[in-house]
C-alpha cells in the first residue's frame, strides 16, 4: 500500500463543531482491516429523529445500501453504525446475513426498532466482513457514546482519505437558530477497494422525515452530485441526514415551507463545503478545478457537459500539466452528446476569454491562460449558446499520484 | 513535447500490402505543424469508385467532418485529401474557407466534381489550418501518384502514433478474389491534441454505395466501436470505405446479399485488425485488454457494460498495476446503468473463475488470476446474467506513460 501524505489541498484544520441535541457518537478501532487503528463508528439518536437520504444508483449496491434504502421508507432513525476496511459488496448471502446481525446487535443496545438502524460498510469489495469485529464492539460503542466526538467519528469513517472532513454552519428557522454538522469521506468518486463517498449530516431541527428526504435530496443534487474524482461510481456511496427535532421551533412538514429557507440554503453551503473537501482529497489530486456551464438546453443538459469536462483524461492531464489546452474542453462539449451551438461557443479560464463564437478570441494572449493555469485552484467557464440551463461542477486534476495509488496499491 | 518509444505492443512489422486497382496515393512533407516529416497523402480513385463511412458523432465535430458527410449523401469518390498537424476544428468560417480551398485544388488536379473529394485533417484544435500549405502541394502529390505506398501513406497522416497501422486481407465474392487493405491512425479513441482516429479501407470489389455504406457502418460497430483508449470522443473521427469495382465480378447493390458473405467476414476482420492496432498504439499502454460480456438484455447492453469496464480509470489501473482487483470489475459492471442480476454475477479472468452467483468463486486462489494479470494480454469475462446479449470490447491499461505524454506535453 502506497503512503500517502496529506493531500496539498487539505484545509488547514478540522472545524470546531458544537454538539448537537439529541446526538451522540463513539469511535473505536474494531480490526476490521487493519488493527491500530479507528474503524467502526456509531451514532445514536434521541427518539423521534428523523431521517432522509440518497445512495448509490448502482447495479451491484452491497447489502447495507440494500437495507438502508429499506428502512429510509420509515423515515425514522435512533442508530447509525459505519465501518470502513471492507465495503460488504458482492458478498452474497453472507453479506446480507452481517448486515441483519449488526442490526440486530445495535437495535439491541439501543432499544429501538431494528428498521430505525442504518449501517454503512466502506473499504474492500468481495471479501466476506468479519461481522463478528463489529457486532462485538457494539456493547463497548453504545456505552462510550459522547456529544463532541466529531473529529473522531470523521476519523473513523475514512480509508484512502487522507484527512478527516467535516462542516458546521447554523441557520435560522422561524427565528429559532438551529445547528447543522455534516462529516464525509472520499478520495475518488469511488476507489473501491479502499474508498467509497459518505456523508451523514446531523441537525436538532423539527422537520418530518418527507421533507427531510426532499431537501437533503435536492441539496445532494447540487454538491454531492455535482464533483467527480474519476468518473467511477461506488457500490456503496450514500447520503444520509439525521434530524434529531430538539431545536425549539415548530415542527416543519413541507420542504417548500419558507421557514426552511435558510436552512436549505445553509444545508446546501454545507454539503458543498463537504463536497469539496472530498474532491481536494481526490486520489493524486494537486488542483482543484470549478467548471461552470452556461447556456445549455436545461440544467440536466448542463451538468452532463459539465461532467464531460471534468471526467475527461485528457482536460484533467492538461489541468495537472499547467497546458492550457483549450481544444480537449471542446473535445470534452462535444461528446457530451448534449445540445451546444458550435458556431457560437464560448470558452474562459481564468476568467480571460480564450474562444468566442466558435473559434479562438481575437487577441488571443496564451500567457495569460498558462499564468492562471499554475494555481492550484482553476476556473474553466463555456456557454454553450443554446438555452437557459447552468451548473457548477467540481473536479481535481489527474495526476501521476493517481497512478502511484491505483496501479502500485496491493502490489 | 515526449519523445516516445515505439509501443511494447506494437506488430513486428508493417504488413506487406499489394496494389489495390484503381488506388493510387502519395504523400509529402507539407510543414503543416512540423517540418521534416510526413504530413500529407493524397488518394486518387478510378472513375466509378463508390464510397460509404462512418463519422464521429460529436457536437464540435470539425470542417472536414461537416464536408464529407454532405459528400458521402452522393457515393461516389475521386479523391482522399488527408493532412496530420493540424484538426481544423474550432475554426469559424477560416476553417469551412479552408476546407473549400483544399476540395477545390483536389477537383482540379484530379478533373473530378468537388463532391467526389473527400477531406480529413487531424492534429491541434482551435488553430487556423494554413491551408496553403496543403492546396500548394496538391499538383505535386497528383503528378507523383503510385499504386504501392501503403506503408508511406500511413505514416503520412500519423500523430502521436508510434507506429504506422495497416492490413490486408482477401475475400471471395461469387468466385472471384478481391482484396481489402486498410490503413488506420490512433493512438487515443482522442488526443485532441495530438490524434484522433483515422481509418482508410480500400477494394477492388464492385458494390453499389449504398451497400458500401450499410456494410461499412456494420463492420465499424464491431470494431472500432468497440475500442476505447480514454473513453475521449474525436471532433475528427472518420472511417471511409472505397470501392474501386475494377475486380471481375457482377456488381452487388444489396448489402446483404449472399455474395457478399466472404466479403463481410474478411471486413470485419480487417477492421478489428487495425482496431487493435489502434489499442496496441494507445498513448502508455503496456497491456492489451480483451472484455467479453455475455447474459446482458441485448448487444447494446452488452456493449454498454463492456465500456464501462474498458473506460474506468479504477479498472485500467488495476491492470497497469498487475492487481487481480476484481472488485473494480464489480464496480464498473454496477456503473454501466444498464440491467444486470447482482446475485447471479460471474467473472473471470484469463479463463480463471474469480466470481459466481454474486461473490467470490469457492477456494478462489488469487496466486493464478495475478500470473495472468502478468501477460501483456489480459482476457476479461462477464456475465450479468439477465438475457442473451453480448459483446467485445479492446481497451489497453492506463499507466504513468499516459500521464507523462498528456500531462506534460506542450509544457
Amino acid at each position: 500500500m502506497v503512503n500517502v501524505p496529506v493531500s496539498p489541498l487539505a484545509p488547514d484544520a478540522f472545524p470546531d463543531m458544537p454538539p448537537i441535541p439529541g446526538v451522540r457518537t463513539s469511535s473505536c478501532e474494531a480490526g476490521v482491516r487493519y488493527a491500530g487503528r479507528l474503524d467502526l463508528m456509531l451514532a445514536c439518536f434521541a427518539p423521534g429523529t428523523t431521517v432522509g437520504g440518497v445512495m448509490t444508483k448502482s447495479q451491484t449496491a452491497g447489502a447495507p445500501v440494500i437495507w438502508n434504502r429499506l428502512a429510509l421508507t420509515a423515515g425514522a432513525a435512533r442508530g447509525l453504525i459505519v465501518n470502513s476496511g471492507n465495503a460488504n459488496v458482492f458478498t452474497g448471502r453472507r453479506g446480507t446475513e452481517a448486515v441483519k446481525k449488526t442490526v440486530h446487535a445495535v437495535a439491541t443496545a439501543l432499544e429501538c426498532r431494528k428498521e430505525e438502524v442504518f449501517v454503512c460498510s466502506t473499504g474492500t469489495i468481495g471479501e466476506y466482513l468479519l461481522e463478528e469485529r463489529v457486532v462485538s464492539k457494539v456493547d463497548k460503542l453504545s456505552s462510550t457514546l459522547s456529544n463532541a466526538k466529531w473529529q473522531e467519528a470523521a476519523h473513523a469513517i475514512m480509508t484512502t482519505d487522507t484527512f478527516a472532513k467535516g462542516a458546521t454552519l447554523t441557520a435560522d428557522i422561524n427565528g429559532t437558530e438551529v445547528t447543522i454538522n455534516g462529516i464525509a469521506k472520499g478520495s475518488g468518486m469511488i476507489a473501491p477497494d479502499m474508498a467509497t463517498m459518505l456523508g451523514y449530516i446531523f441537525t436538532d431541527a423539527n422537520i418530518e422525515a418527507a421533507a427531510i428526504q426532499a431537501i437533503i435530496a435536492e441539496a445532494a443534487e447540487k454538491s454531492f452530485n455535482c464533483i467527480s474524482v474519476d468518473g467511477d461510481t461506488s457500490t456503496s456511496d450514500t447520503l444520509l441526514m439525521f434530524a434529531t427535532g430538539q431545536a425549539d421551533h415548530a415542527i416543519v412538514t413541507n420542504h417548500e415551507d419558507a421557514r426552511l429557507d435558510d436552512f436549505r440554503r445553509a444545508l446546501l453551503e454545507l454539503c458543498v463545503n463537504l463536497a469539496h473537501q472530498i474532491v481536494c482529497d481526490g486520489e493524486g489530486a494537486t488542483k482543484f478545478i470549478e467548471i461552470r456551464v452556461y447556456g445549455a438546453e436545461n440544467n440536466d443538459a448542463a451538468r452532463a457537459i459539465g461532467l464531460s469536462i471534468g471526467n475527461s483524461p485528457l482536460v484533467k492531464t492538461a489541468v495537472a500539466g499547467a497546458d492550457a489546452n483549450w481544444g480537449r474542453i471542446v473535445m470534452a462539449i462535444g461528446k457530451a452528446g448534449e445540445l451546444a451551438d458550435r458556431d457560437k461557443l464560448a470558452i474562459t479560464i481564468g476568467g480571460i476569454a480564450v474562444a468566442c463564437n466558435g473559434e479562438m478570441t481575437a487577441g488571443y494572449d496564451e500567457t495569460l491562460v498558462t499564468k492562471h493555469m499554475k494555481k492550484s485552484e482553476i476556473l474553466i467557464e463555456v456557454d454553450v449558446a443554446v438555452g437557459p440551463g447552468s451548473a457548477t461542477i467540481w473536479t481535481c486534476d489527474l495526476t501521476h499520484g493517481y497512478i502511484d495509488i491505483n496501479a502500485d496499491y496491493r502490489t
